[in-house]
Order: C-alpha cells, then structure tokens, then sequence
C-alpha cells in the first residue's frame, strides 16, 4: 500500500466503536475541528462568535457526542488503544515500516497506537506494558526490530497479544513473522533464471530463523532446479557490509557467477570489493541481496536487486490478528511473504 | 545519552503526578506488575491464590492507588499523553530518534507518549490532532522528518504545541530546530583543520534552511579561517547518492583536495565516483559527509568523517520546552547543534 491511499485514521469510527468523534461534529456544524475543540473544552480565551458555538452545541446534542475519549473509554470497559511494545523498531533504520502499518490498520478500526520503544530494557519494557494494561488497552503487540525467538515477558499474558517479527515457541501466542525461507528461495531462483548454475551464498554468521530460513531456501531452489548443493559455495560473514567485503576474495575464488547476499548491507560491501578487483555488476558477478533496505537498495550502483522484508504487512497482520479480523489460519507462526524486487545487478 | 542508560519509563510518576503506579503496588506487595494486573481489573480466569490477591488489595490501600489511569486522568482534567504528530519520522530511515528522544524525555517526567504518523496527508494529520485533544493531552509536538518551514494546522492552535525540526514563521508557536549554519562551519572547519584551502561544496538543489544554512556555515568557516570564498567551487546536486556521483567530474576538475558534501547520501556517491578515477580517500581528495546516517557512515570504504543532525535532542529538546523545563531561552527557534563525527575520510 502507498502512501497516497492511507486510510484516514478514525474514519471507521462510527461503526466500530458507536461512537462521534469531533470530525463528525465538525462536518455538522459546518466549522473547524479546532472550533469543536475549543467550544466543547470551553477553553478560556475563545474567540468563537455565538453563533458557531450554537450549531456545535446542536450537533453534538443531535450526533450524541461525548466529548472526552477517555470518559467515553470508561463506559466502555476498555478503550480504543492499541499497544505497540518495540525493542528498537522505531529509532531502527529498518523496521519502523512495521509501526507505519500497525498504525494504518488500528486507524482502519478505529483503534488508535500508543508506542513504547524500549531498547529491549527490561524493566523499561515491564512499565511499558503496565501503563498500557492501565490504560486498558484492547491488546498489545510485542514486536522486535529483526526476527528471533524472544521470551515472553510476563505481564503481557494479562491482555491479548501477539507477536511481531518474533515468535516464542510453546507459549501459546500468536505471531507474525517474514517467510525467511520463501524469501531465500525466491532470492536464489532470480539468479537461476538469469542462467546461474553456480551460485554463492554469503550467509550471516548470527544464528536466526534468517540465517537458517534463508539457506533452507536457497537449498530448495538448487534443489528444484536440480543444482546440486554445495557447501563449498556457502561463506559465513558478519551481516554487514564489512562482512561482504571481506567476502569478496572468497567468492571470486570460488568460480561462482552469482552470489546471493544476507542481506543488502553485505551486499554493500562486495560491490565495494568485486569493484576494487575490476569487476562488473552484473556481467562479471550478478548480486542479490535481501531486505530491500531503504536508503541502501535502490543508491548502489547498479541499483541493488532483492527480496523485501514485509514490515509494513508484519504490523498490519498483527493488528488484524489481534482483532481477529483474519480467517483462520494455520497452526504456528504465521508466515508474511518475502517479495522479488528486481533492480539491475543480476 | 547511550541507550544503555535510559531513564526508566514512569519512575518519576508519583513526584510529578501524585500518582501511583502499578508497578508501585506491586512492589509493596511483593509480586509482579501481572499480578496486579490481574488483581486490580479482575479479570476472569485468574489464578491468583488468596494471599498475594489479599497483599495486592492492602497494597492498593495503603498507596491510594487508583487502578485507573484513565479515570485518574479524567480526575486531574488533563492526561498524562503528550502527542507527537509526525509526517513521516517514524518510518524514515532517518529521524526516528526524534521520537527516542521525545519518549525517553517524556517517560523521565511521567508523561507518555502518544505517536501519530500521517505521511504529510492533511485528513490524516486532522485526524490524529482531533484524536489527540480528544484524549486531552497535556500539548503536541510537531514534527517533520527534514527541517522545513510549514503551515501551523489550525488545530494545532488548540494546545500547547512545539515544532520539531520544523517551523512557522510568524506563528508565534516555538520552534527546536538543527543549527544547519554551526553544521556547515563544523564540517569545514574539519577540512581547514586537515589542511586543505580549496574546498568544493556539493550542495542540495533543494530550498531549504539546510541548503542556505550550511552555505552560510562553509562560508563563514573559509572567512574566518582566511580563505576566500569561490562561487566556482560549490556544486548543485540532487541530495542522494546519484547527485553525488554525478557530482564528481565537476568537483574533481576544479582541483578541490576536500569537498563538504550536502549529506552522506552525497558522499556514497561521490566515493563511487572517486573509486571509478582510482582517486584514492582521503590521500586524493578528503570527504566531509552530514546527517551521520545510520547504516551508511560508518560503513563506507574508507568510514565517512561527518556532521551529526541532533534528531535525538531535538525530540527531548522539543517534550522539554512543551513542559516549560527549559530556563528562558532566545526568541525564534531553538537551535540545536550538529557535533562532529570524525572518522577516516579526511
């Protein structure tokens, strides 16, 4: 989804919570949202003629707007909060997308996010969800900034909850997480279509579902393309691009036409690499990365191809999941889709 | 401030709100914040024995808490939210620390906060405002992913509001903003200090206080230091790693031993660039970034020297002058300095 077409926030508010928000009595009496504000606050030093108050005065009698969220929360039973607990997703350069659609889709709903960023500190983590508990959130989503099994803080078995872009195995709770392996296969069969037999994996040496799920996927591709696995051609390396630079040498020496990168930032560092050895991308190396990292992906020269990691679809679906708003799904983690993004260097 | 010594979330409530937390209760009654959660919203399902139920209820007692932060706020007659209403630093690879910032300093006086994101959509912005005086917050910060002059919305004018990297002239509304002039002094002082006198400029095409400010900074850092200014040495360029690149021939041909670039996008470009020429850095031409991007300076070939844009202290800066913390300050905008970053490319 574009930015262009994001829902309005609390445009569904009227079916979904029976509630009038100061929009609609805006629309009413034909003023500002600003005028119902001050108007139903009855701020000191208003400067609205009598006749606006008037017709807000009416709109909100004739609409039935009560004119505190919060009292209205309170009659409620619970109010239309939704909690984001993240560990680093909003001040990483990576994840926030996955705020962005939790956001878009709690708006959709009716539902407003209240975000707490913790740096995965625990007792920073223990007061966020209890001021969101206090706050009666409808649920909470917990999520982390890159895909790895957590353990569940205990507070949060107190409201509804699901987990995004990690998962506990065993507890029960419902997560939503990038289908690493689908993404590694769907990586690894764009170089097989562009005629590469012989074809590198440059693998983050961080044990995570990315660093198994990717290579499970780069596996079945060769597999399904009747390549033969071999681990001569699979290079552990830190998941940046100092990692793939350091690569380099390796990977060249090994014959291999193609390399499929851990992600974008390694791939950053063996353009670096195949560069200063005189080597051309594509021509002499095609390169694939993984992450569609922003800022880093579509500015390398040539443009970067890769698969995408779903955050904005991870917040999304774990807002959906938290209102039950998907049909049913299948036992475990459930798996968000990795796309293709083609570019120029294979 | 580091990550590492963040300030725990809500640890001065009962100084600055008279209020008690959770995490209060659960303490005097020596079982977890879930547990209180329980007790306290009585939910169904529980499987509290008697006695922690009967410490948490004397607990209850004994502090005065009120289990309810929203009626406590209803009580009081304004919340404990401050709203942040953002056009897109949330998702931007870029200034997310702004809302670190915000949070970390808004948690530190008991307030939290509450984070909209519009992507600029003016029904979106309307929107969240509205949700935000719904739910009384104390004031709005307003915030812009790059420091620009916008237009106040009227809603706005409803509460305390504080613009971030951002601001309006003639609006009377106070303003936190990076000091583009002092970043462009900074950066060139870095390359006068290496020993260079002829020094390109890559600037933005784009208008903006960062394409004039850190114009007047490298401007006035060559007049202090006795150099003299040359129109013929400053570039226009797209501000991304393409205007960088595209930059080069020109910078290289007008004999420049250092070039200041506008960003570090910039700079990625220009060191590509650089590379193709086989001109090595900093021995053949030294290179000053700004922003201190996440992901790309310290990671380029040879790391990138730069400017930092404050987008932490700008978001702490901004929650503080909203609560009136801050001892009196200048007219016009708030400026923020931009500190050095030295690494290895001067």
């Amino acid at each position: 989804m574009s930015s262009t077409d994001q829902p309005k926030p609390g445009a569904d508010h009227p079916k979904n919570t029976s509630g009038i928000t100061m929009r609609d009595v805006a629309k009413a009496a034909g003023v500002s949202v600003a005028t119902v504000s001050h108007v139903v606050n009855d701020k000191p030093g208003s400067r609205i003629g009598e006749d606006a108050k008037r017709r807000v005065h009416e709109a909100v009698a004739e609409l039935g707007y009560r004119p505190n969220a919060l009292a209205k929360t309170l009659s409620q039973g619970h109010s239309r909060f939704i909690g984001l607990v993240a560990d680093a997703i909003a001040t990483t350069p990576f994840a926030g997308q996955i705020i962005h659609g939790a956001q878009d889709e709690a708006w959709r709903h009716g539902y407003v996010l209240l975000v707490a960023n913790t740096d995965g500190n625990t007792a920073a983590e223990d007061e966020a969800i209890a001021m969101m508990l206090e706050h009666q959130v409808r649920g909470i989503l917990y999520s982390t900034w890159f895909h790895h099994e957590i353990t569940v803080p205990e507070a949060l078995l107190q409201t509804d909850t699901v987990l995004v872009d990690c998962y506990a195995a065993g507890s029960g709770l419902p997560a939503v997480v990038p289908d690493e392996e689908q993404g590694g296969r769907t990586a690894t069969e764009a170089l097989l279509a562009a005629g590469h037999r012989r074809i590198a994996f440059v693998n983050t040496t961080t044990p995570s579902p990315a660093q198994t799920g990717r290579l499970a996927g780069y596996r079945s591709a060769l597999q399904a393309a009747r390549v033969a696995f071999d681990d001569a051609l699979v290079f552990p390396a830190s998941p940046e691009q100092e990692g793939g630079y350091a690569a380099t040498t390796a990977v060249v020496d090994s014959g291999a036409t193609a390399v499929f990168c851990h992600n974008d930032r390694v791939a950053m560092g063996l353009y670096d690499g195949l560069r200063e050895r005189g080597l051309r991308i594509p021509d002499d190396m095609a390169v694939m990365g993984f992450d569609n990292q922003d800022v880093i992906a579509a500015h390398l020269r040539p443009p970067l191809s890769t698969v995408a990691l779903p955050h904005y679809e991870l917040g999304a679906a774990g807002v959906r999941r938290l209102l039950g708003l998907d049909a049913a799904l299948p036992a475990g983690p459930q798996l968000i889709a990795c796309p293709a993004v083609p570019r120029h260097s294979v």
